[in-house]
């Protein structure tokens, strides 16, 4: 028999997708103030309906920069109580001329929703209130207490989420978090992430003269910030690209023998991954691809340059010179330490003849680990075997999602990630795409989650 | 006795000062065709003055660029024949607002002639042409044979000269070259150029991947362009910058002793040297500045690359670098074989993790070292000290100049420089100026140096 619930989604199928195309039509692009209308629109909208839907304290909340929306529905009585999380804001659309259709404008074509934000995150999160909507509809009620946090900063950095956490720590108060943001590695293949790298951006700036000097009247005689840097940046790895900054795998947890193996099983096909970049294999000895992303640190060089950089020569020893650098981070790492170990590294190495400036762009993030034997987390498997036939593969991914740590440190609360967006559906870039197909394994799956949470 | 010729030059002054400047005012830009009106209007009033003057054969000659001016006068029997040499092209005036008074309007202020090529060269060129109009004027004839050379490329890099002496090498034939151009070491103290470094320009780039990669999704498992990059560099030099490529110091004759020991003698503020550029003395150990500077080659980056360069950061692994590198070499190192030792050096140390491209940006040239026991180089030793009564010291230039080389390779010819810019006067940058004071200083040293030339 099906479920109800599941029966009636099906059956609303086109509202649901007109629901998001008329949402992915508001410009909600929290850096760039010129959209703060679009800001506002989305909210109103989110608002409208989740008040129309029947939640309770629908309410945005401010922390200092946009606000997020919040909304609950806590009549289950005896039933557990969980936070589900999402975000309406998305990325700038530019640049604008490599869109085939408008950002703003969706449009489907072959199966995909076309439009900035449609992936990242308007569709994902409209698949968890859809479901939430669908339930209140069919049933007046939700299977458990459900709190809704929907964050208007998550494209910039979360900046005043800490502190929206902290403001709020009651209001938010749950077993754990659902967070219907974050990609699946693969739309062929059910998974369930269970971890990311943390991060940590520094710049070092060097200096050697007053300005840049000729190379024929100086050369020779004077330091160059080229050679000087290239030096710093070459003492940063070791041969086979792993890092060799003094403690810097310091209180890293041995990789369990068991997560290895089950990595080693999963189905990937490195020559076409490495095919798909036009690169190599290169990194760390004695891992494995996967494994140098997902569990293992990195230490990269984003940007570096020193003199100059145009067409043809100029003869001239460098003045300056600068490298930004980013850290991956995994569990045991704190971004901090990282930082000081960077900073300590890079001073050791600076010769007398170079004067050095370090700084640390922000405090960087933790990285994240769902715990392995937490009830949601198996809640989500079952869940997406339930709706999707197929028992999901633990991943997990090497970029950095800091609202899991985040919500970690302010609250103590653990994030599962339960989103249909795909990891190659170009969020943060022209084109950005949702595959029209997730809408319908996404309402099956938090259909099947809410069901089985309520008798957990 | 005062010299005649001198006496006429003194009593002339005013006149001699104001062709100066009617020459200084045409915008003879050799490297922007906008500029070629300019550069025909220079050569048709030095065509003029030569002609005027009683100069033969007075004529351009074309080799494939900007046509260089020449005229002889070689009536003085039994006498030595000597090719004078300068040139009538000027650097760009850009950047325009940097300067004080416009480029093309030369104006004085506390005695120095303020404009764009008054240093470099049409000061210096002005004073040899000054002295042989004034001997023919005065005595009507040279007291030696003189073929006179004003090249109009010297500021794009003498590309078609090589060709233009080959084609003329009868035309051109003499004991020797003196040169207008060049500047003296300091305007306090005489001096005499007895080399100069050689160079050779060269670029490496490297490929990691087809594009820039996400750190996040791809750091620690693919190669880093700039990391690549700055080991490359890295590689290039030793602790103390002395250069680490095999090869790089084959076949460099030693220092003479001799040398070295005068040059030590030389009056030289290292203190106030550093000072005045912000930096400090670095390079090859058991060499002090000058030597550094003067007889030691050396390999400079001048430009490097990779990645993000803009505010902020991005979260990139980069999959292209570039540096662009040139050398300074002394007697001894032929351009071609450094090349080929550094691209040597560099596809060894390249990883197979990445493509690397290198190429030569064009063939370089060779140091040059006037020979000590060379007669001309003790006539013109004589002529400064008698004019200004102290023996100049002998120097050298850490820079190129490609000419003495190429007429060396092409005519077998050496050059001595007899020049009255000096190295301060901003010759290539805004606000160029050429002090009043050297037009009395060259004047009497060029009367000199051709009297003394006359009975050797």
């Amino acid at each position: 028999m099906t479920d109800p619930v599941l029966a009636h989604l099906r059956s609303d199928a086109d509202a649901i997708l007109q629901r998001l195309i008329d949402y992915a039509q508001i410009p909600s692009v929290s850096t760039d103030p010129a959209y703060s209308n679009g800001m506002a629109q989305a909210r109103a909208l989110l608002v409208q309906r989740l008040t129309d839907a029947g939640f309770d304290d629908v309410q945005t909340i401010h922390a200092g920069g946009h606000p997020a929306v919040f909304a609950q529905w806590i009549h289950a009585t005896d039933a557990p109580t969980y936070l589900v999380y999402g975000h309406y804001d998305v990325q700038p659309p530019d640049p604008l001329d490599k869109w085939h259709s408008a950002p703003f404008e969706p449009q489907i074509r072959n199966g995909r929703l076309y439009g900035r934000g449609v992936s990242d995150d308007k569709g994902p999160a409209s698949i968890a209130l859809e479901v939430l909507f669908a339930f209140l509809k069919v049933e007046g009620r939700l299977p458990i207490n459900i709190k809704i946090l929907l964050e208007g900063e998550e494209e910039i950095g979360s900046a005043s989420l800490p502190k929206l956490l902290r403001d709020n720590a009651n209001l938010l108060r749950a077993e754990a978090v659902i967070s219907a943001d974050g990609a699946r590695w693969r739309a062929d293949l059910p998974s369930v992430n269970t971890g990311s790298r943390g991060n940590m951006a520094m710049e070092v700036t060097l200096k050697t003269a007053s300005k840049d000097l000729h190379s024929g009247r100086f050369g020779g005689a004077v330091p160059n910030a080229a050679h000087v840097l290239a030096r710093l940046v070459a003492s940063l790895h070791k041969d086979d690209g792993s890092v060799a900054v003094p403690g810097f795998y310091e209180g890293i947890e041995e990789v369990d023998e068991a997560l290895r193996s089950q990595i080693a099983d999963l189905p990937f096909d490195e020559d076409s991954f490495f095919a798909g970049i036009g690169s190599v294999a290169f990194g760390e000895a004695n891992f494995s691809t996967l494994e140098r992303l997902w569990l293992r640190p990195t230490l990269e060089i984003n940007g570096m340059g020193a003199g100059y950089a145009g067409e043809g020569g100029k003869t001239i020893t460098p003045a300056e010179a600068f490298a930004k650098i980013t850290t991956r981070l995994v569990p045991g790492q704190k971004p901090a330490e990282i930082a000081q170990a960077v900073r300590h590294h890079l001073e050791q190495a600076c010769p007398d003849s170079a004067e050095m400036e370090f700084r640390a762009h922000d405090e960087g993030n933790p990285a994240y680990s769902v715990p392995a034997d937490l009830p949601l987390l198996h809640a989500v498997e079952g869940a997406i075997e339930q709706a999707l036939g197929k028992k999901p593969v633990r991943v997990r991914v090497g970029s950095t999602l800091p609202l899991s740590a985040m919500i970690k440190e302010a609250l103590g609360m653990e994030t599962v990630t339960l989103s249909f967006s795909t990891a190659d559906e170009d969020f943060h870039a022209p084109n950005e795409f949702f595959r029209l197909s997730a809408i319908d394994e996404g309402t099956a799956a938090w259909v099947a989650l809410l069901r089985s949470l309520e008798n957990s």
